[in-house]
């Protein structure tokens, strides 16, 4: 492999060092020019201030080949990055006309007059070519000069973002060719990153691909980059031995989501899904509804923050009340309840008890419930962390069970 | 007022530059250094590179008067902070048998014999005193030599924020007393951010206190600082004169939450509430329960993803089910049914239908019913969003709403 290029991120805002919001654009970034075989070497914010801007520009320039500026493209006074590289490339600003006529248009059609201050967005320096912004006024800029290669960028990211996409990787990966580099990620849950560290020790001797693990909502994944032209190949053959060595923790891998790949299973067989919830509040039923496809197999539940008798749902409230919080049988019985009650192919259920963590220093126990077809199955959970955390792990733990039923009833395969 | 003293702050770790983790630290730390006066001109990211630090160092003790790094003092081969702070300032680093001796005691205490590579985190040069670190093995480091203050902290934030908050602030506060500097937030929602503006504008006019608009996914915040001996009043008085000029949109300030003001008045009343939502899919139910007095008011409710009809409410179905979604009255007797069936005092409801936003460019359509002891009523919501940020929003216009009606019947005064 051929040395890899080096860059360098610079965000710029004074808000950003006043810590009033925070950066996710350079972290973004930053895992996007690895994917592609560009090291970051450095990362800077800077605030609105010409001098300063410009001294980190030149001192970037010296270290990088890539520059990525964040922020700084707005219509006030403030706004000075495009100022900033004009002084340090000695290059002269001057008002492009046909970026003027594009702003006006987009004001047009957003019926709005054009402020005068939004003119500074339509300047540019003569070497630079202008990048379309999708989302808002400020055009990015692409300049590639003296070998090295600057990228200038608004700072809000529903800007930045398919600016980066559609208008900035693209040129980067023609102007950098470099090698293949790819990722995959395998995600697994209901097991220590420890544990998981010790099951796949031996891919931490290896080079390429690079492995990493880290810990998410949803488990713990594990991440391979491959390098060279067999790169395809190195992740394949590594994938597989992972989820051998995994096995039965893996659950999915890269955009797999568990609401979705349970999701697609359903409406696929046009299969139907209700929630009974009591220590996770709701949060179940709105991580499933989180997916567009929900409607078609969701049917909705309840959540049963006090006791069930109210609701008249003609169910042995005694049972679940006697034991709720504190038995896989109570889980057992609310998914079957829910399932009945909603007709539905599938009823999972989550019930718990939290414990005062400034009391006593207990874990809360937490019992997943799921009924169907072939019957009703129980287990338990526990979870020794924050109230939002514990209602999060216990929702994911819910949909972790629920996909190991499909499997079980071979109506999803072990790994998918 | 004096100069500002002037800082900066250095986060330090190769995974940081490649994008693998957020750096929650930095934008931490800038927020609580504004907020005591000092003034931070500049965040650094950089890998464990011993020559990069030493430069980073260098470079920010030449602009600055207090550096601030985390990261990099972990046990292994790559955790260079503690060998680069010593380069710069031409020490020797040392073992510390007291530190030596902690660590061992802190190891014994997991149960776990030391790796003897965790020695290095004993280590300090002689002009450096040691911060302890509640939740880790690394001790933190404070150097004030030569007219400048070097801070030196473990990179996990469960680490950092302990160690900043009980050994860092107190010594910095003492370091720089300065003036009094104050923060207050003043919270609104169903008000636009330019409107926010407009309606304020002569707050901007001010230097003291400072005035900033901020959009949070429960409303349009503005935040005002004051400095002085007199800061107490200034922000007392710029606080009565926000809420008069953004009444009715003020629905708190400062760590206010709508469910915990709501919460707050229902349990001290010993009132109850319900929901039933379809469009929100159980995000308000989950909203309301990540409070933990919730369980001393909400009963429970209903996520109805798909018709209401097998749920056996005894409720007129069919006035909701032609209408759900698409009108106000379908809210209200949402609300009102679950309010009955659950015998609360307050039913809460949320229906509404998703655009598909590549079919057609229209805003989701929501409605919000309350039903109580007085009556029912409802009202509608619009957002041009994506689908988690509309569901977010819909929860927070109910709860919004709910509050509007215990300030109505007198259960709650206008601004809290």
């Amino acid at each position: 492999m051929n040395k890899p290029v080096k860059a360098e991120i610079i965000s710029i805002g004074t808000e950003l060092l006043r810590g009033e919001i925070a950066d996710t654009n350079a972290v973004y970034l930053a895992s996007q020019l690895h994917l592609i075989g560009i090291e970051v070497q450095r990362l800077t914010t800077s605030g609105d201030d010409i001098k300063m801007l410009a001294q980190v520009f030149r001192q970037a320039l010296k270290r990088s080949s890539v520059v990525i500026t964040t922020g700084g493209l707005g219509p006030t006074q403030d706004d000075l990055t495009r100022e900033a590289v004009a002084i340090v490339l000695d290059e002269k600003l001057f008002m492009d006309e046909e970026l003027e006529t594009q702003l006006k248009v987009t004001f047009a059609r957003m019926g709005r007059e054009m402020p005068p201050s939004n003119l500074q967005q339509a300047m540019r320096i003569s070497s630079a070519v202008s990048l379309t912004n999708l989302r808002g006024t400020a055009p990015g800029l692409w300049i590639d000069k003296n070998d090295k290669v600057i990228i200038i960028m608004p700072g809000p990211p529903r800007e930045m973002l398919p600016m980066w996409q559609n208008e900035v990787l693209p040129r980067l990966k023609t102007r950098f060719p470099g090698g293949i580099i790819l990722a995959r990620t395998i995600k697994t849950f209901a097991i220590q990153e420890a544990k998981v560290g010790e099951l796949i020790h031996e891919f931490f001797e290896v080079d390429n691909p690079v492995t990493g693990i880290y810990t998410k909502p949803d488990g713990i994944q594990v991440r391979l980059i491959a390098n060279g032209n067999n790169a395809l190949q190195l992740l394949d053959a590594a994938e597989k031995k992972l989820k051998e060595n995994l096995a039965p923790y893996v659950w999915g891998t890269d955009n797999d989501t568990l609401p979705g790949i349970i999701g697609q299973v359903l409406s696929n067989r046009g299969m139907s899904l209700a929630t009974m919830e009591d220590f996770s509040g709701g949060l179940l039923g709105h991580i499933i509804t989180d997916s567009d496809i929900s409607s078609q197999f969701y049917r909705g539940g309840i959540v049963a923050n006090s006791n069930l008798t109210e609701l008249g749902l003609g169910i042995p409230v005694v049972l679940i009340e006697r034991n709720r919080g504190t038995s896989g049988e109570a889980a057992e019985v609310m998914a079957l309840c829910i399932k009945e009650k909603l007709s539905t192919d599938f009823g999972l259920s989550i019930t718990g008890v939290f414990q005062n963590r400034e009391l006593a220093n207990q874990s809360d126990i937490v019992f997943i419930g799921i009924a169907d077809a072939s019957g009703t199955k129980s287990w338990q959970q526990q979870f020794m962390m924050n109230r939002a955390d514990s209602k999060e792990r216990a929702a994911v733990a819910a949909l972790f069970r629920l996909r190991q039923r499909l499997i079980e009833r071979n109506l999803l395969n072990y790994v998918k």
